[in-house]
């Protein structure tokens, strides 16, 4: 009979959701040695019954501390707004359980590191979700650039481009209040391309940034009331990587036509790969030592038995969605638990992180190239 | 409190998988009036009490006349190979349970239309499951028809193509005896192409077919053993709509290179759209009213809240993958039974598209076009 | 010096604009043992000398027999509709002078094999339009499957869509007719596809076809002129190749969206590849025999100098357009008269295409399979 | 009888290669007021002679002095290597005759505004060789920008990647000699996506670079000689416009796999535009104000009669390639010479972009934003 592990979850929106069906699934794909049970989920909104119900949580609670603090509970995933996560990891980490947290993994890179102290005190097991380390086509560009099958890295490109706030009539989200989000293009979207950097090119060694809000306010559809946006809408970033690597980056959620165009390229002196999140189930891949004739970029459906996590999935070619990644990370999360072994991405990572993020604002700033 | 349905499914292999997925995950995205309750998991495989709990059901049986005559039961899914299709329906429709079946609805026409006359003697609600007509670019490409907006229709193009049956060294499925499987290239593949287009432009009217089995034989990788392929590997054929379209379609699991390519066009006097299954989440779409210079397909990303199922997913941009039709259809599987209407596809849509297939297989051998 | 070959064009139309573009050309970019010399353009229609000189001739003409009989003349290429081919090009090869004549060769199979009668007597260079030969991507699509990369050839599938005869409103051209044309979408843009099969995969077997007009008349928009088309807009059709090999085929004038939509896919047992002529420098080619986690189908860049006739024009990643594959084929008509080396594509491939087509349209009458 | 235009070219290589076609062809596909007469090719590698009768030149000339003072020569194409540029458009300015040079149209801005001054003094007309505002994608997508159908500009992102330099064994070209070429990446790349962000967005305000050497010295495949490379192979800059626009750029010709893409992305407040060079005769277009069901960005095969230059070539969805852009530029030069009208690129236009590159410079010695 297999442990089982109580799962409490704060903060049942969109992202909740996700993380509500990868625990859901996680043991009916892969291979668990324990048995995760949807607890408690947590929130302040109406009809957080209903949302319990219906994302298959046992109970619900409204005051986040007593979920952190119930004897009950071994692990805690953190599905807040960025200003929120701090206290909570916190104190989870003080009551001895293991944490999960949203990314970025703070609004400031203080935050960041008061909450990587605390797990390491604790010694629990954390995570931030940087979720996109999970989609197999990634891990496959990955694979190819350990085994060294694309040379020396030269180039990182990240472009992270989105659409849904580029209009002035719509609702406000608390994305758009800065104090609430801790960002937007950069924190909120670049976290994503900028840990993938690390993951995948090495540490970052300096960062010249500039950012704005390109859709200053807001007019309510219905009420025509007018609000402030003061996170940013866009950033241009470049940087260089410790390794040599050079990096250019555009994160922009007022990109019209971009749905969830997460793209990056990694150029190598042997071969090149080219990945963007709207296609999630390929992999660009070009190789220079491919006969001369038929060189070019191949469309690798990284849907086939070789390719991470896909064999616990379906047959070649039957692609897998967005929320998959997340039913990866909690696999890996579960293992990290009952094996006692942290993995990545840890709070560790997420400090790195919300560094890049912390100089990329102060470059803005400064107009200055900016030491990581 | 909502009323209960207890659920059998019989084959738990990849379909089971599939289907299981689907029961356990419906009530968690999608409004129900029921209640599913995975009850039992019929196999005949060792293992079966493993994979009953990694997929979720709560008990496990051998001998499926026990488990369609079982009280408890409120519906079954057949997932075995075709040549068990017809037996079990019948008798789940003769205990007066719903049913869903795999495609194709059976071997033989007369088989499926003894399983038609079955479920309607009984009144019970019967899908088959042809799961491309629940993905929501294709729901798209038949509101964009439906609406008029590509005009009358005038070509039907369909192209469905894999590669695992295409090297002599293999192992041996029963996908490859004719006498289980009912078919390859044909039933198994060309099921799914005929089925749409009876979807997407109407009835067919008449049709002409070639189709040969392209590798003879496998032979087992640790065995040496050979063991001939007795089903189709390849078939072309043309079809007549009585509605006056044209269409021709290529089915191939012989495709080297292929992996999970189908794919179809519809043309009309007014547009045209363009859908290939291993980009599932997209849509081409040709309308002739744009503004000339901007005049082109449109790459439209399906996965917007105005697009079929999408809002009980995630944002726009946040793809879906292939087991998410699976979902679909059992919401509608679901729903037909709490509300008591049937809907398509229903086995008299399964009697269609195996009158299609067997004119083609009957235009093989007669070198003739056959009225359908 | 090099000789000088004398150069006379029938027909100043959209083809004889591309063939003169060609003829100027050549010289300019291949290395040619000869001198080739734009000497007579003839025509019937208003503005030919204006033509003339455009398009860089030196003189106009506007009986055809006195351009075909002027001993100054070495060679004509004949670029009038079908039902002037015949005459023209058997009365050019009585007077001794080589010919290239625009595809499909004739109006009917009897009118080719005279026109190869004639040209076989005479003894002169004789070569058939079929340009597409020329891509260089297509060429190279011929290599892999000659030096057996691709393995044994499986099926070939070729569609050929265009939309510029979609809409009931607009002018009636010449195409219209059938008369004058032999045919629209099995003759004129069949006859390319069916070509490409011979080229790529080999001799014909047998077929079957069905085709249509799907746009009866056309209505002149400033007169409200109603005249009948009575040449097919759309055919479908399949076919087997002596060697085994099963094709499928569709073309289509009224096919709205797609406006120079050829392309071919070819599967062998180890590999294939697919063209389309919208991206002409490209082919997508799959090799069974790459690293599993890295196969997929190569975008390559045909525009590389190991590419046939690629090191004459520009460096890597330079495209060439449309009109070259005319370059390439004067390139290679020239080469075979000062050489006295008859190649590829003949009067004799004009014969087999034409044999085919007389096929496709037989079959579509008696609705069998037809022996070719 | 149309007046004569004489015309001399100097730097007879692969720009000179496609110079001369574009001055042989365009009278035959334009209408000019003009007849250019391709007088005098000049040079001083061996050959000359062989090469002038292939491009179809009537006479070589080894003194550029004495062909930019020839009386019969009207206009003059310098397409040296860019350490030649100044002299040369100068002297020829003096002489009273036309120029057409290459980009980037000099080493340094003070060349650059010093040739400009002398077109200015002579009043000639003068021309900088950025053929890629040529292509008509790129004139479409600025009539999409100027047309206000996308709306308020916001972001403007240009790539320019090619591999050509990514390997240390190989030849020895001008382009790796910063002394002779004026730089790699930034100049040679980066001055055409310069000013396509000038072409389409506006003039720039401010600009932080950083590039680099990634390859430091060739090694002679044959001799297996080291030599260094003093160009920069690899750019990184960001900058904004003066009218608000953030722009992001990359450019490198060390980007294995990539053979000339330059790609550039508009996004504005209403809609998109991204191109790409490999793929010249498209154009993607995004406009928000679709139906909301088929919305996405749009595949404009860009060769139709309402497209700029396209009537001049042939039927819709028959492709141009990289050669036509310069036959477009000498139909533009040879317009703005007949009609006495400057047009552009001129000069001016070319020490604008030319003032980038050397605040771009600046910017990576000084790592600081740069006024431009």
């Amino acid at each position: 009979m297999k442990r089982k592990i109580n799962v409490a979850l704060i903060g049942p929106k969109f992202m909740g959701k996700a993380h509500s069906n990868a625990i859901r699934s996680a043991a009916h794909f892969f291979e668990l040695d324990c048995e995760p049970v949807m607890k408690t989920l947590c929130g302040v909104s109406e009809g957080l019954e209903a949302t319990a119900k219906l994302y298959g949580w046992q109970k619900t609670e409204r005051d986040w501390h007593k979920v952190v603090s119930d004897p009950e509970i071994d692990c805690v995933a953190i599905c807040t707004p960025g200003n929120l996560h701090k206290v909570m990891a916190v104190e989870t980490a003080k009551n001895g359980k293991h944490v999960i947290c949203e990314k970025p993994l703070a609004n400031t890179l203080e935050e960041a590191e008061t909450m990587l102290s605390a797990v390491q005190e604790s010694g629990v097991i954390n995570f931030v979700n940087f979720n996109y380390r999970r989609v197999p086509a990634v891990v496959q560009a990955k694979k190819l650039i350990e085994e060294g099958r694309l040379g020396d890295i030269v180039h990182y490109r990240a472009i992270y481009q989105q659409d849904w706030a580029a209009y002035v009539t719509g609702n406000y989200v608390w994305r758009f209040d800065n104090e609430i989000s801790g960002g937007g293009a950069i924190a909120d979207m670049g976290s994503h391309v900028i840990d993938l950097g690390r993951f995948l090119v090495g540490e970052y060694d300096e960062a010249v940034c500039t950012h704005k809000t390109v859709i200053p306010y807001k007019i309510n559809p219905t009420s025509g009331e007018k609000k402030s946006v003061t996170s940013d809408d866009a950033a241009n970033f470049m940087a260089t990587f410790k390794n040599g690597v050079s990096g250019v980056f555009q994160t922009s959620r007022v990109s019209v036509g971009k749905k969830n165009w997460l793209s990056f390229e990694v150029n190598g002196t042997k071969g090149s790969v080219v990945f963007n999140l709207e296609r999630m189930n390929e992999l660009e891949v070009y190789l220079s030592d491919s006969d001369e004739d038929v060189s070019g970029f191949r469309n690798v459906i990284v849907t086939q038995p070789c390719h991470n996590y896909i064999k616990n999935w379906w047959p070649t070619g039957h692609i897998i969605g967005w929320e998959h990644t997340f039913v990866h990370q909690y696999y890996e999360f579960f293992t990290a638990i009952t094996s006692g072994v942290q993995t990545s991405p840890s709070f560790a990572d997420g400090v790195e992180t919300q560094r890049v993020i912390e100089c990329l604002l102060k470059s803005d700033k400064t107009r200055q190239w900016v030491k990581i």
